[in-house]
């Protein structure tokens, strides 16, 4: 295992002070327990996320002004625990109440339950979505239904958003819903990934077969097959999510290249080219569009392609100003 | 070898087709001979830069407001054609005439050099700047002198800014210059890359160690060493940077954390942390700041480190607004 790393133990500590190094403009560190907050909190709905560490950006990259309020970062591949999510909710929450955005993994759904628990306890007013947008497997080693993935990003920039505007907290959890219906993912590893404290790759590839619907922890997906071209790879994502989608033609959607962490511009870039080709061969419209690195898997090669139908409101919110370390734009 | 492309011989051409979809609203590309242009070019002086594909975002990534007014993509890690900056140089250059950047690459030098004179022969006022920031070593494979790596980024963002407030063609290429004069870089690799045509990785590394001083193509280092600890691969790149800037207590710089294209942001940053702790324990003030994978090398793992002496002049234009595909603030 080779990682840019010291002690294995401190790992996410280390990269959290330097991504807030990095990005003081925007958001703060709180030490103890770990929680990234954005530092210049306005009066409204506070969006607060979380989950393992080892798919940055996400979430940490999305905090900030147009999305979330703040974000807790567990191990690798581990939830937060609630007093992570606790004090990050006293941090941020004010009388607007605050919306928990959870990635569908049964870790993180028990923890940000027992926080709001604790929440409400305290008298702040939380409410929670939890996202399952990955149409590959129904369950999985780490979930029972659909596992949240890139749809995620949709999700915090949509409801973000609508937080910026001012909604209330039953109108930011009505945009997360309607965000949430609407969007649907799928994943291909080329690569395994080595988490750090297993010192060992989760899986292995043999460098003629690639993994078809994994997850972005490398858990076991549809198929594994052997290699395809880039057009048979966008096909294999795209197809799944279209018909589960039940997309027509004419409808307008949101796109998502993604890549898994470990794969290069050129090729993810080659890869959204053969997403655009087969979208626009279905009368599809294509009416926005992100391509990069966003919810990622470690140094995992591979990509995922997560697709949005979008109405002229979600359009609206996803171009509505946005300043994170991952997203920035119009601010 | 597993990429995500088609046919080897189609992937840049595949892979700029996307980028240029993805960022339809910033770019417009020309397919043959092929460039990527900016879109709402205006009158000012027209930053032209290239190269090798395989380093991206750099170039097309950098193409927009405030940044370059094209970009000459070559095949993987081969320098372009002249008749690609000939005709990016028709298409985008005006009264005020065009600045080439040039990374110091043999064949790159040579082929920017054969294009200002065939512009020049077509009355075309057109000026070249050839960076070369690696400290790592004098000469090497690829190049005569120091290579171009990532200080390319500063110079042009830099030299960009000046173009988008107007500067002359002499006061861009003063401000190019004085970018070159102060920034220095040096990186390091865990993994080696596969060029496409290659099929096979350019060099192994053993799981226990890592090339110091590698060039962006994959071009030997300094020395192979064994693995080495977050803070001291920052040391390992930091010592010889602010050794040969010269570097004083006092003295602001702006810098970035580069990753080689397959590293994962929870390593860079966490790297960045190392790198922040060693400028700060000299007392040099790191005004300004940037992490990502931005000048790589396909799906190489590994860090590379740029650090620009900046005066006040050199912050504003860092400042200034930027609309591209990689880069986007104020715009």
């Amino acid at each position: 295992m080779k990682k840019i790393m010291n002690q294995v133990q401190d790992m996410v500590r280390e990269s959290c002070e330097g991504f807030a190094q990095a990005h003081a403009d925007i958001v703060a560190l709180n030490a103890e327990p770990l929680f990234i907050y954005r530092r210049d909190m306005p009066v409204q709905v506070a969006l607060i996320s979380g989950g393992g560490s080892g798919h940055e950006p996400l979430h940490a990259g999305f905090v900030g002004r147009g999305m979330l309020a703040a974000a807790c970062p567990g191990e690798v591949f581990t939830s937060p625990v609630p007093d992570q999510m606790l004090a990050a909710t006293r941090q941020v929450t004010g009388a607007a109440g605050a919306l928990y955005i959870v990635k569908n993994y049964t870790g993180d759904v028990m923890n940000f339950e027992l926080a709001a628990e604790l929440a409400a306890a305290e008298g702040l007013t939380v409410q929670s979505v939890v996202i399952g947008d990955d149409v590959a497997v129904q369950d999985s080693t780490w979930t029972a239904g659909r596992r949240g993935v890139g749809g995620t990003v949709f999700l915090e920039k949509l409801a973000g958003a609508a937080a910026e505007q001012g909604a209330s907290l039953e109108g930011v959890r009505g945009v997360a819903e309607r965000v949430m219906a609407g969007v649907r993912s799928m994943g291909l590893a080329l690569t395994g990934a080595t988490v750090p404290a297993a010192g060992q790759p989760n899986f292995t590839l043999q460098d003629n077969e690639l993994e078809l619907g994994i997850g972005i922890h490398g858990e076991p997906g549809r198929a594994r097959v052997p290699m395809l071209s880039a057009a048979d790879m966008a096909a294999g994502l795209l197809d799944p999510v279209v018909a589960d989608l039940d997309l027509k033609r004419g409808e307008e959607v949101l796109v998502l290249t993604n890549g898994m962490g470990g794969t290069p511009l050129l090729e993810l870039y080659l890869a959204h080219r053969e997403v655009r080709r087969l979208l626009d061969a279905q009368g599809v419209k294509v009416a926005r569009q992100l391509v990069g690195n966003y919810v990622t898997s470690l140094e995992m090669q591979g990509l995922s392609v997560s697709v949005l139908r979008a109405s002229a409101d979600d359009l609206k919110l996803w171009d509505a100003p946005v300043h994170t370390a991952a997203l920035r734009w119009g601010a």
